[in-house]
This record gives structure tokens, C-alpha cells and sequence, in this order.
């Protein structure tokens, strides 16, 4: 497939490296940076474009990878072409392509991805949805030469897993942030924590998280709650933080067991 | 070594198999459950015993792994023996066992263990203190037959290493069970998160937290999270906890960007 990627940010650099590799061709890479489109475009043989005016229409989809308000003017000027047009947005949906075009999908990559660290692509999970029954299938061949984890997800159901994502990614990586700030100021080192972190989500891999939490919450163990928030009495929203999720630990153990 | 397991739990467990295979003889295993000591005495070839006064004192080393709160009585009836006696707690102070004996130590695994999820020991950071600087090497000679990640840590240190790892750990594995709460009511099965969770964890094995942090807080990105919140209305903890948790992100970064 010939493939035009509007973005140079992490996700249109994973897609398009993707694409890439799965034998497809990139035909451009568009970004308001010369700059940075001329090196995603260079890494990929593609030619590099700053100005929307620039898009060829010799392509048979464009993968619009930027920024959430400007999903909808983006595709508003590639609709003219009439070729697919997809957004790659979890916050955003569908219609903010289909207002402009039939032609139009999505490609939302459930996973967090930085231009710096690699990620097997065939692993990442790729929810797609379409315009209609034959774009959703031709939309899902696609994704199947890229990710062996290709999902069929609605709009309603993007939004979630997106809400899902900040509970199961940012929010962890922040409190993993909170550990290394305490090991930090009694002289210790993060990697300490490194296998604790790695083998709680390999845990789940397996599991639910229900079924293997751990932690003085879910043992009912007050005196050592009590022994940590008074080590955070001069940090008062980690101990609000600590509060809160201890409850809730304590809640959803009572309701399983009474439930 | 000959060493005496007292407890028959998930911490007992791992240690009683690991010095197992490192080739020491675990001499006894005590629980106040006969059938709990057993099942773990017949793994490691020892003697089961319920009942204290049965200890045998044809050993070198007590490993002390029950409840936080049974360990000082524990600790004052293997006295006698004039052996080593160590514990295995988190959130116990050295003193706990050294007030009854000068042959005291902690012997602290910073991993979640569970019995029925194997470990590689040798990955397992274990932390080690010692009543005295000999006590402390002969431990940490002892530690690195099992575990290559052997680390000094006072006590101390080792009170805020437990409350770090309830953040790196316990709130984490709470938070996988919220996404997949919120997928279970869309009809999302929680595989489809479970890549995502491993490349956060997987991430800060080589970055720092701070470094990979993603999502719509750190990208001050406001209109998603009053989606976010407004998709919440029906979950008053869950929307006080994302408020909270994205509050500490973007001021965070601020601080980062102004420190």
C-alpha cells in the first residue's frame, strides 16, 4: 500500500516505521517542521513535506498522526483526494474524520510509545474501526501486517480504553516516579526497585490484578498504613494519594468478599 | 548452611526453595499449621514441626518469616540457642529480633512473591542488615548464594524501601484492576491492556520514571482530562483519584521546567 503519514511525533514515527518494514511505501512524511519530516522521512525513503498544499494524491492512505484539535481541519483538507484517511487519536472520534469524507478510520495504537526506546511493533495492540463494514476489513488486513494484536473497537469503546490507559500506564509510571523520589532522599538507588516494578506487571500478564494484589491494604494491616502515613506527614498529598488508594484496596477486597 | 524456616508462607516458601537449591539443608519447617509446614518440609526434604518447643537447636541460622506482630515473641523463644536468627519483614525493625539475641539480622526480599507464581530468585533484590559488621558479611555472603542483587540496607532505609514499594507495587496493581473494571463494563477484554502495562514497567527498567512519562496531564492536556473526569461522574473515588494523580503529574513537570 502506498501510505502518506501526517505527523512526525512518536506514533507517526512507530506507524511509519511499521509500514515500513511490513513492505509497504511511504510516500510522504508531512510536518509543520521541515526538520523533523525531513528525518522521519529519511529514515523511512519518503519525501518530506511543511505544507499541506504539498500533499500528493498518489497515495492510497493517509495516516494522520498530530495533535488532537487539528485532526479535524487536517482532514478536512485531505478529503478532497478521496482516498482513506485515518486518525490515530484514542480521545478522538471517528467523526471528526467522517464529518469531511467516507473514506474514514481509525488506527489507535494501544501502547505508549517514545521516539528513543524501540517497542516490537507485532506485539502493540492496534484497535481499528471504520466508516463502514468494507473499510473496517480492509482497515484490519492492514493493521495485521504490522501488529499480530489487531482489535475491531468502537468509538465509545476507544474512549474508555483510552480512560483505561491513563489508570494502567501514566498513573503507575507517576507512582513509580513517588518510589524513586523516597528511595532518593535516604540514599538509595531506583534500581532497587526496578524487579518489583518489572514482576508486578509480568504478574498480570498472567493473572488478574485482583487475584495477586498485595501490600499491607489488602492484609487489613492499619499499624503499618498507619506507620507510613506518618513517614509522609511532610509530603500532604502523597499522603492523601496514600489514603485514597489504600481505601480502595481495603473496599474492593471487602466487596469480593461479602459480594 | 543448616538453616530453620519458621513460617510457611509466601516469603517462607521462595526462601526455603531458594537455599534449597543453593545447597544448604533446611533443617525444619515450623508453621502453627501442621499441614501448611508439611507441604513445604516435604519440598525441602526438612522436618515439619507445629509446636516451638520442638526446634532443634543442629542449626546455623533461623529465618523468621510470619506476621510482623508474632516476630519479637518468636524471636525471644529461639534465643536460647545462641544461634543466628534473622527476619524477613519489610516493616520490622532489626530490634524486634535483637532485643532477645546479639546474633541478630534481617534478611528482606524487595519482590511481591506469591506461591503459586514462580520467581527467578537470582533477580530478587534481597536487603540485608546485621546486628554487627560480622553478622553482616556472613549474611550477605549467605544472600548471594540466592540472589544476585544483594544490597545493605539499614533498618531505617528498609522502612522507607517498604513504603516505596507500596507505590511501586500495591497502588499499581490496584490501578491495572480499575482499567480493567472500566473495560469489563464496555466488553473489552483486559488483554488488551496487558502490553501496555509491560512497556510502562518495562520502560523505567532503562529510563527514569520522569523521563517516559506520558499521557494527557503531562501534555497539560485539559479537554481530555475534563473528559476524562466527566466520564468518571459515576465513580466519585476513581474521579478524586485521577484529579489528584494528574494534579502531582503536571506539577511535576512543572517543577521540572522551572527547578
Amino acid at each position: 500500500m502506498r501510505i502518506t503519514i501526517i505527523g512526525s511525533g512518536n506514533v507517526a514515527t512507530h506507524f511509519a516505521a511499521a509500514f515500513k518494514n511490513a513492505g509497504h511505501r511511504i510516500v510522504q512524511v508531512y510536518s509543520r517542521h521541515m526538520q523533523h519530516a525531513a528525518l522521519l522521512a529519511y529514515h523511512v525513503g519518503a519525501e518530506a513535506i511543511d505544507d499541506l498544499t504539498l500533499v500528493s494524491g498518489e497515495t492510497d492512505l493517509f495516516v494522520i498522526s498530530i495533535k488532537d484539535e487539528a485532526i479535524g481541519i487536517t482532514a478536512e483538507k485531505l478529503a478532497p483526494f478521496n482516498k482513506l484517511i485515518v486518525h490515530t487519536s484514542g480521545a478522538t472520534h471517528m467523526e471528526a474524520v467522517q464529518a469531511f469524507t467516507p473514506w474514514a478510520g481509525v488506527f489507535y495504537p494501544l501502547q505508549t510509545l517514545s521516539k528513543t526506546k524501540e517497542v516490537d511493533f507485532r506485539t502493540v495492540p492496534l484497535c481499528i474501526e471504520g466508516a463502514d463494514e468494507q473499510i473496517t476489513r480492509q482497515l484490519i488486513e492492514l493493521a495485521q501486517t504490522i501488529s499480530n494484536n489487531v482489535y475491531r473497537v468502537n468509538s465509545a469503546q476507544r474512549k474508555v480504553l483510552h480512560l483505561a490507559a491513563v489508570f494502567a500506564c501514566n498513573f503507575p509510571n507517576y507512582l513509580y516516579g513517588v518510589a524513586r523520589q523516597l528511595l532518593a532522599e535516604n540514599q538509595m538507588d531506583f534500581e532497587l526497585l526496578r524487579p518489583l516494578i518489572l514482576e508486578t506487571a509480568q504478574k498480570v500478564q498472567e493473572y488478574l490484578p485482583g487475584e495477586v494484589q498485595t501490600g499491607p491494604a489488602v492484609r487489613n494491616d492499619h499499624q503499618t498504613m498507619a506507620t507510613h502515613l506518618g513517614m509522609l506527614d511532610d509530603k500532604p498529598a502523597l499522603k492523601v494519594i496514600y489514603e485514597l488508594l489504600s481505601q480502595q484496596i481495603i473496599k474492593n477486597d471487602n466487596d469480593k468478599a461479602t459480594g
